[in-house]
């Protein structure tokens, strides 16, 4: 294992309330691939398998429909870490065991069920899972807005506790949706700072949210925006914006891309995150869904520009 | 116990995370019966005295009121393995220990309660009752598409959890039902597939899914089965979508056969399954719904098409 | 200890997976009282102060209200056992320790509260309190048909793990009701056969259930009875199906006799009963509202019927 | 310690299934204060401050805003018991250690919430509370008839099971209310039994209930009252009618008094109570609410009709 | 540590069934700080940005959205505690340790989802998190006159347990809210004063509760109000009913501000809450929304009122 970096050792200390097993599987992830100890992060998640249906997910690139495929992309491609549901993870985790960080996404949703205004994904896997497979952290989805608020932030604080006491790092992924949010407002930039903040203060090492629009939701928000006059016109303005809520920049937040788009849209758009002061991307349907080579060559464009 | 075949060696492969002892109970299931070593399985269930009532169950064959006729029938004919409730299990697990590998069923539904859109059977048995009784396997039923997914897939993540820790190995039958489907949704192509994907990725090492129709539910899938041309007009094209929807291929994958019908049918229909490329078929009203020497022939000349 | 007669080896026999401790407290039933070694039981069960009030249940022989009357009524009738709830048992267990098997009845409805289509009974005692009183056994009432079914089966079913476990046999009270049945329905030939097999498959020891009607409740099984010719007319041949539908005879099937009535009806009643090959009856209402000389006296000739 | 009298000798032996712990918290209670050795119990319980509010309870008389006013008039009056929250109870317990059994009232109500039919008191302690406090008893608030009876019933099976274990004895409150009685019926003498005859069946071994109407509230129930000819006129005879519906007078039943009323109409109703043969009563407003030297008057009062 | 002042010997004498785990981070709050020995505390609590968003809450003072601000705000204005959510204390525990006594809250809502007249918090840390993480207390907010209430008093009953055994402090904030309270009843005089009286008895040591108004909600404490002359026209009139509601002045009561506002408007209502036996302030939007020389002036002023 090299030394740390001046800026790994900065990203570090803000978590120096944490046990010495989670600051070494969050170095983990810091020091792995090729943007090692840079400070940034680019990291492949494949979960649209259970939460888009099989086809949707892997038809326009059927390698994908195989699990070892994934783990040969993230490793191919230098990636920090590959981040899947617990079947994915069982199928590669001791084929591939120490040649990527793994995540392990412990909740899960799908496209079949109808749940109304209380979206709550289902809890599929667990941290002795995480453990017994070698991964460095566990992934858990909220979904700011959700009238199950009370079911999902109660699941990830029992997962939290356990993870951290067990020595793991805690990913979540905090999208907007439900009852409390409007169809717009699950991107506007108050409620993206807001699902930051909520994923913050619930003990998150590692944020992950989607690029917010210029949209306003909340009536009292909108009055502090507008009298404080917050830049939020530009994606970097937007993603700066959403960083600084998260603890000042203190917590290590990344960004999706969502829809598979072309490669032109992709990299602006991941510029303007990178302006903005993100800490990486994750990047999944953009990159398994097009050929293997294709898929290299955009990861490599991506991590150019989280060097540059 | 004789050496692994080479296509026995193949299939352990997939799942190299699993503990020695799941390793274990799944090489005794593809090691035992007429089938031993060929990488096939014909598993005789039954449940339906739990799910549909004892009359419509065995009053066609009124030897089946007896739990000892199961056992005896699974035991000549050769399966692979026997699958039941707790009670049926109980009954004869010590009288026939060791000659039929056991997959306890451990959820169960019945046709008198009234559970609209979120069906989800309870559990009517666990992991412990599985080892105190000899079995190989747990079995368990999801409803995909039920508004009660997330009560399922804890339960099931429970019990798999569970099962693997004290090396056992974890059925799942994925029966799409419930408010997210329509009745015709219930065995369409992109919905059994999406099923099978399902039950993969919450670590089932064996899948039962019913043979699906041409039909395409949902409108998303049905995009993406028709920009990428994704063949599903004869029986054995949607059963090799199916089976490469679980993992391409790399998690068993078996058919059951729906209600009973005539021989002829029958053979047919698990001809088109072999041809896609299943693991194998689970066979229960078609078998022990006929006098035992009809059940035997149809069970003999099952497992030829499937030695073929 | 007497040896065991043949026929209690043979029941023993068909509850061969479970442990010494439970075979022993079947024993103790099957060989207590006048009935001892017959394979036939006659239990006093008195849960009715609970389930219909104190004056309903009691004050047509208040010599009832008594918890000592009922420990003192069954020993001198010769009872295979007594079942009561929490209550009545604690207040007599340790002052007749051994000399009647118990039966803690650990859950119970009461007529006050309204639950509409979802009948479920409170837990109200547990397998510690039953093995700390010297019980030999658990009672448990279901109510299939009704919407609260998880919740039941699953509370059954860790009660009966527990239960088995420790040595104690388990009773089941199998009373069709709820929001799945018609009022006509809850004592369908159909539904009570059905309601016998689904006590059986949870992994009860002993079932009882109500003398069935010959009508019939659920269309599908409707047409199975008509084209098997299912003998229905009588209720000896009612009372056979059920029997046979609890795994062809090989659990023990008892039958109660519902409201109190005229002597003659009940014991005309016990007859059809016997003759359909039940193993016994348990009988409250009829034997403990009746002053106690009388209820000797009836109890007398219910046991005369079971022993010719 | 005194040795037991006759009569306490007796009661004693009603519980002969309790353990030593609990039979010996039971003695402490008929053995304390000035009532000691009779058999019959005055208890203080103070648990308005949390029901209706402070001001409804502590404004007629401010000392009561107090939490040691309780304990010392509880003390001055030789009461048997002193039954309060937790807060109330910590508040004194250490101050006045051993100078006057405690029964800690583990559930509560409060008067701001909106709850409809299904009552359901909050569980606000437990009995791990009551053991590092000192405390003789837990005491728990049931409402027959309430929608919510199953939780209410479980928790206290819990609670009692808990307790009886650990050698403290269970004081049950038992109220009807819900949407199984009208106004009129939480007050019935019928529902009165009932409720008596639910907590005794739950295992209770103290049963407070409130004065009973000369009302029949259920209809099959109103049958057997007049077919019976159930003597319900007076207030003796309906008191003596709840005692026999507690296991024949096997269990020991107080009475409670309800809202404050004048000196006459207190003894009076005191005096019916005694009269029915009620083994005590439950004295909170009508003592705490008026001036210290009234309330001590009264309670003196209260004594001696139970004394006489 | 220095030697108890008699003030502080006094309030620890109300709390004379804790334990000297609890008993000693009491004494560390009362001794900590300018206001150190005297009785009186001044707490900066910072949960706005889970509660309220981070624009809403850190926009007017863009250095709180820091985690470490907020403890050197606490530090340097000589504050007895710091109370935040998990991620806000985690951020700063190591660094700062030893420096400010901390209180974890550990439930926390948010301004997104839509929960109607059953608003609870959910929990999102707990007695272990405070441990590892060297806090002197947890804190929990209520809602009096939520449909929710027997979630949130379970919920704080059981953390309550945990807390005391581990040693900690309970600080309770106790809004009223939900359906059973009016927009106007929310700070309702008789409502505050029940809000106060429920969080006592729960067995919180400190209790936070708003400025109470001159209304009065609920007919029957109007009634005794009126009839008992209660005074309540002055905001210290209304302190000192109150604080009399919490045990006669016998537990710890201290007030919140709510919205920021004018400084002399917040120094005229310290002083009424001051004059009215308030144990002290809890001071949040009103500290860390002003730049920080004016925070440290304003905490300064209201820290002399507390002295004076």
């Amino acid at each position: 294992m090299p030394q740390h970096t001046e800026r790994v050792k900065e990203i570090l200390s803000w978590y120096s309330s944490d046990n010495a097993g989670t600051l070494t599987n969050l170095s983990r992830l810091l020091n792995h691939g090729r943007l090692a100890g840079t400070g940034k992060l680019v990291i492949l998640p494949v979960d649209q398998g259970f939460e888009h249906g099989p086809a949707r997910s892997f038809a326009p690139n059927p390698a994908g429909y195989d699990p070892d495929y994934h783990f040969q992309l993230a490793i191919e491609a230098g990636c920090n870490a590959y981040a899947a549901p617990l079947g994915f993870i069982e199928a590669g985790a001791a084929r591939f065991a120490g040649q990527i960080p793994l995540i392990l996404k412990v909740n899960n949703s799908d496209s079949l069920s109808k749940l109304g205004g209380a979206p709550c994904s289902a809890v599929t896997a667990g941290v002795k899972d995480a453990i017994r497979l070698g991964c460095v952290a566990i992934g858990y989805t909220i979904y700011p807005g959700s009238d199950a608020r009370n079911t999902q932030l109660e699941e990830l604080r029992d997962l939290t506790a356990e993870a951290k006491a067990n020595g793991l790092a805690v990913v979540v992924w905090s999208y907007p949706r439900g009852g409390g949010v409007s169809k717009d407002g699950e991107t506007a930039i108050d409620v993206a700072a807001y699902a930051a903040q909520i994923a913050a203060q619930m003990g998150a090492h590692i944020i992950k949210v989607k690029p917010p629009t210029e949209f306003l939701e909340q009536g009292e928000a909108k009055k502090v925006y507008e009298k404080q006059n917050i830049p939020i016109k530009t994606l970097s303005e937007r993603v700066r914006h959403v960083v600084q809520s998260a603890f000042n920049g203190k917590r290590i937040v990344i960004f999706s891309g969502g829809p598979a788009k072309g490669t032109e849209e992709v990299l602006a758009e991941i510029k303007g995150i990178k302006e903005g002061g993100a800490f990486g991307s994750i990047m999944g349907r953009n990159a398994f869904q097009r050929p293997k080579a294709e898929a290299l060559k955009l990861l490599d464009q991506v991590m150019k520009i989280y060097e540059s």
